[in-house]
C-alpha cells in the first residue's frame, strides 16, 4: 500500500460532511490521503505531535478545515514547512464568516493557503493539493488535466427547466 | 518580591501599545503581573511552554492579546485550566473584527472571556482579572471598589466645549 | 442546602433554551447556581435589584444572557463589582452579531468578559466560571481538570460515515 | 426662563463633538434643552434617577447619545415613558456600525427611534424632537416649516468646482 | 368614528405580516390608524401624495415599513414636517441590514426614527407613537404606562423548561 | 424569426432559477432573447469566445449572472463593448453578499451595471435592458411604459390580512 | 450647441468631487451631459420634476449619485423610463456599505444599474452610459473602441518601484 | 541565469507596493520569479496568453494580487493548471474586504489558495510558494527552515516601550 502524502485534518467529527469532499476529491484523483481528527482546542497535544511530525511521517501537504474560531490551519501551519491549505467550515451563527477571517487573516510569517467556506472550498483544496502534487508527477498531471476537461466539457450549453 | 498572578501575553511587540493598557491598569490596581511577547504562529514552542506551566508558575489569571486571525487566546485557553481573557486587538486592514471573531468564537469546550476591541478591551482584560482575584482578596476588593467609585465620580454632570 | 455562587441570568424566557446549557455544564461540574429571569428593558428595578444586592446575596460570579441590542451583561457589571460573563444569544434577523457587539464592545473601565454566540458560548460561560472559582477550590480544580481530559479523551482519532 | 423641554444625554464628554450639533440644531429652532453626560456604565445611579424623573422633571423628549456597546438610549427607555431618540456616535474601532445595533435592535416592548451614526444622526435627533413638539406648538411648526423651507432653498441648482 | 391620527404605511403587501404588529399594537392601545400601502418605487405618485397632504389629512405621526433598498420612510419624511418612524423589514438575501441602513443613515435635515428590524421594530414603531400623543394625552398617557406596567408585571422570576 | 438582442449568460445551470425571471420579463416585453450557460471558471474559453463575438453575433446587451466570486459579468464586460449588466445571484455560505461586491466592485475603466442579489436583480437586469432598448424602439417603450402602468396599478391601496 | 443627453445628478455639493469623474470619463467621449444637484431628501419636489420631465427634457441616461440612504438614484428609477445608473459615493461612517445597499438592492419593477462605490463607480457610469448610447452612434462607438484600445495599451508590462 | 518558477502578477501598479513584499521575500529564499502587471478587466488578452502559457513558459506557480472585484487570481485558476496563490489588496472604501471575497469565494473546480489582505498576504503568498517548491528541493527546504527559525528566534522575549 501506498503511504498517504494528503493529510486531511479537521476540527471534530461534525466537520466530516464538509471535508468529505476532500477526501472524494483526492480519491478521484488517486490521490492517497489519510484524514484524522484534531482539535487545536480540545486535543492540543495531538494537535502538536500531528504538527511537528507531518514532514517526518511522510505527508507532503495539509488541509485542515474547522469552524467557528477555527485556529486549526494557522497552528498546524505554524509548526510545520509543509504547504497547509484551510478549509473555513460553516458556522452556525455566523455562517462561516468567523471560520473564514480566523484562517486567513494569517499574520506575516505564518502561510495558510484558504479556499472558500464550505463544501466547494473542501472540494478545491483537494484539487489544489493534486496541483502542487503534479508539478513533481506527470501522471497525476495528466490525471489533473483530464480532471479538469471533463469538468469544462460537462458544462451545457444552455440551461433547462428541469431542476 | 511579589510572585505575579497575571500574565500578560501578546502575539508581537506591536501589541504592547494596546496591551501596555493592560498593565498600567493592573498596577494602578496593586496587582503584579508580568509581560511576554508569546506569538502562536512564529513561537509556537514557547506558547506551549507557556501554557502548560502557568498554572505551576504560580499565575492565576492570563490576559491574552493578538490581532488579525488571531490565535493566541484561544490555544492558551486549550493547554491551561485558568482563566484566560482575550483582547483583540485592532487589525490594519479589517480594524480587528478578524481578530475579535477569532478570539471570541471559540467552540464549546474551550471558553475565553472576551473584551472589547482595542484599548478599551485591554484595559478592562485588567479589571475583570481584579474581580476576579477580589474575589478572595478583600484588601484588592476595596481596592477595586475605590478604583470603581472614583471613575464615577470622575464623570462630570454637564459636557463642555473646552474639548 | 449549598448557597448558589453562579448566578444565571437572562432577558427572558426565550433565551432559556440557550442559557440551559450553561445551567446543565456548571451542574455536571457541581456548582451550585440560580437561574433568573431579569430584563434590562421591560424589568429594569428588578436588574437593578438583582445587581446592586448580588455580592451581599453570596455570589460570586454572574452569567448574563441577551439578545438584539443586549444591555443586560453590561447593565449588570456597571453595578457589581462581581466578574460578569456575558452570552450573546442568537437573535432572529441578525444571527446575533447584533447580540455580540452590545455585549463585547463596553466601554473602559467596566468589563464583560464576553463568550461565543449561543449554545457554545453558554458552555463555555459555566466554564470560565468554573476555572475563575477553580483557583480557590481544590476539589473542584480537579473536577475541571477531569472535565476537560475527558473532552480530550473523548475526541475519536478519524472520522466516520455514520453521521 | 423657560424650562426645558429636551434633554440631550450623552455618555461622556468625548460625545460631546457629536452631540453638540443636537443641541445647536435645537437652538435654532429656539428650543429650550438642557445637555448632561449620564454615563449607563460609569454612572448608572445617575442614570436611574434621570430616566425614572424625566417626566416629573418636565422633559418631553430625551436625545441620548452613545458610542459601542451603546447602552444608555435603551436603558432610558426602559425606565421613562418618554420618547427616547437615540444617537449612534461613531467607535473607534467599528466607525459606529456597534452603536447603532446597540441602539436599534431593542427588543419589542421598549422604542428607541435610532437617527443616523454620527453628526447627521444628531442633527436629526434634534429635528425629529422639534416635529414631535411641532404637533402642539403652532409657532415651533411654523419655525421647523421655516427651517425646512430654507434648507430647500439652499440647495444650489449646480454642482460648482470651488470645493 | 374618531379620525386616525397615526398612518402606518408599508411598500407592499408583503410587509403587512410585519405591520400589522404595528397596528395591533396601536388597537390595543386605542389609538386610530390607517393602514395603507404606499410603494416608493411603484407608486411614487401615491406616495407625493400621501405625503404632501398627510398633515393636512389629521395625521400626526407616520408609521413607514419597508425592505431591502427601503426607500419610503425617508422619501415621506422629505414630504412632511409629521414624525415619520421607520420600520426596516427583513429581506431575503441580507435578512434586513440592507433595510436598515437605508432607513436610519438619512443625511443631516430629513430625520427618520428608526426601529429594530421586523417585528420588534413594528411593535415599537407603535410604542413610539403612542409616547409622542400621550405628550399631549393624559388618558392615552395613563393606557400607556398601565401597558409598560403589565408588561413589566408578566416578565417571570425563573425560566421554565416547558418551552 | 427575429435574431435575439439580448443575451442572458449565467455561470451554472444552478443559477437558472433566479436568471429564469429576466428571461420570462423580456419575454412578458416581447424582446428576443437567448440564455446560454457560460462558465468564466470551468469554460473560460467559451467565455472568450462568447464575449469576444457578442458584438459581431448581433446581441446589443448582456444580461450576467453568477454567485460567489463571480467573475463572469465583469470578465465579459472586459471584452466586449456592449452593455452588461450583472445579477449577483445569492450564495449558499454568504447570501450573495460575495456575489455583490465581486460583481459591482469593478475598477474604473469596466463597467458592469450591477443589480439586486438574487430573483429581483434578474427581473430587473430584464427592465433594464428593455429601458436601454426603448430608447430607440419606440414600440417597445410604449410596451414598457404600459408594464409600469399596470404595475402601478397593480399595487392595492390597503393591506389585507388573506396572505 | 447639442442638446445634453446624459444628466449627472447628486444629492449634494459635497458629492461632485466623486461625480465630477463621470463628467469628466463623458466629456472625453464627446458626450453631451448636463450635471445637476437634486436632493431626493431635501429637494424633493425638484426631484420629482426632474425625473418626471427628464425624457421629455431630451435626456437618454441618467446618473445619479449619492452617499447614506442614498435614495436619489432608485427614486428618480420610479419615475422616469429612462435608464438609471446609480453610484454609491462613500459615506463619513460605513464608508459607503449604506450607499451601495441603498442604491442596488432595488424591489424588481425598478431597475438601477449600480456601479462600484466611490470614484471608479462615477467614471465606469459614465462609461456603461458611453456603451448604451454607442449602441445607436457609430462613431461614439468608435470613440469608445479608441478608449478602451487606449487603455489597454496603457497598462504597463512590469511594475516600477518608482511609485 | 535561472528560469523564474515563480510568477507575480497583479492587476495595476498600484498593487506594486503590496506584492513587493512577494517579490522581497521570494529574493530572501533566492527562488527566481517574474513581476508582471497583467490586468483581468484593461488587458484581458494578455491575462489569457499569460495563463494559458504559464506551464509552458516553466512556471511552476503563480502569486496573484488584486483589489476590489478582483477576479485576475480566480481566472488565471481557471486557464492554467498550476498552483495559484491569491494576494487580496486592500481597497479604497471597503478596505478589501470585497478583495478578499472576490478571490477566496471561488467555486468547486477552481482553486485560488488565498492569503491575507495587504502585506502579510504578499508575504506568505511567497512562502507559501517556497513551502510547495521546497517538497522537491531539499537546499530550499533548509533555506526555509532557516527563515522560520530565525523569525523565531527574532521573537523577543518581554515587550518593550521604545516603539
Amino acid at each position: 500500500m501506498l503511504k498517504p502524502v494528503v493529510a486531511i485534518v479537521m476540527g471534530s467529527q461534525s466537520d466530516w460532511p464538509t471535508m468529505r469532499l476532500a477526501a472524494e476529491t483526492l480519491e478521484t484523483l488517486e490521490i492517497e490521503y489519510e484524514a484524522r481528527i484534531v482539535s487545536a482546542h480540545r486535543t492540543p497535544e495531538r494537535m502538536v505531535d500531528f504538527a511537528t511530525n507531518a514532514r517526518a511521517e511522510g505527508f507532503q501537504i495539509i488541509i485542515a478545515g474547522a469552524g467557528g474560531a477555527a485556529h486549526l490551519p494557522g497552528m498546524i501551519a505554524a509548526m510545520t514547512p509543509l504547504p497547509v491549505f484551510g478549509v473555513p467550515v460553516r458556522s452556525k451563527a455566523l455562517s462561516g464568516q468567523d471560520s473564514l477571517l480566523s484562517i486567513v487573516q494569517m499574520p506575516g510569517g505564518i502561510p495558510v493557503g484558504t479556499l472558500a467556506i464550505g463544501e466547494p472550498g473542501a472540494i478545491n483544496a483537494a484539487l489544489l493539493a493534486a496541483a502542487v502534487l503534479a508539478l513533481n508527477d506527470d501522471d497525476l498531471a495528466d490525471r489533473l488535466d483530464a480532471y479538469r476537461a471533463q469538468q469544462t466539457a460537462s458544462v451545457p450549453m444552455f440551461p433547462t427547466d428541469t431542476e
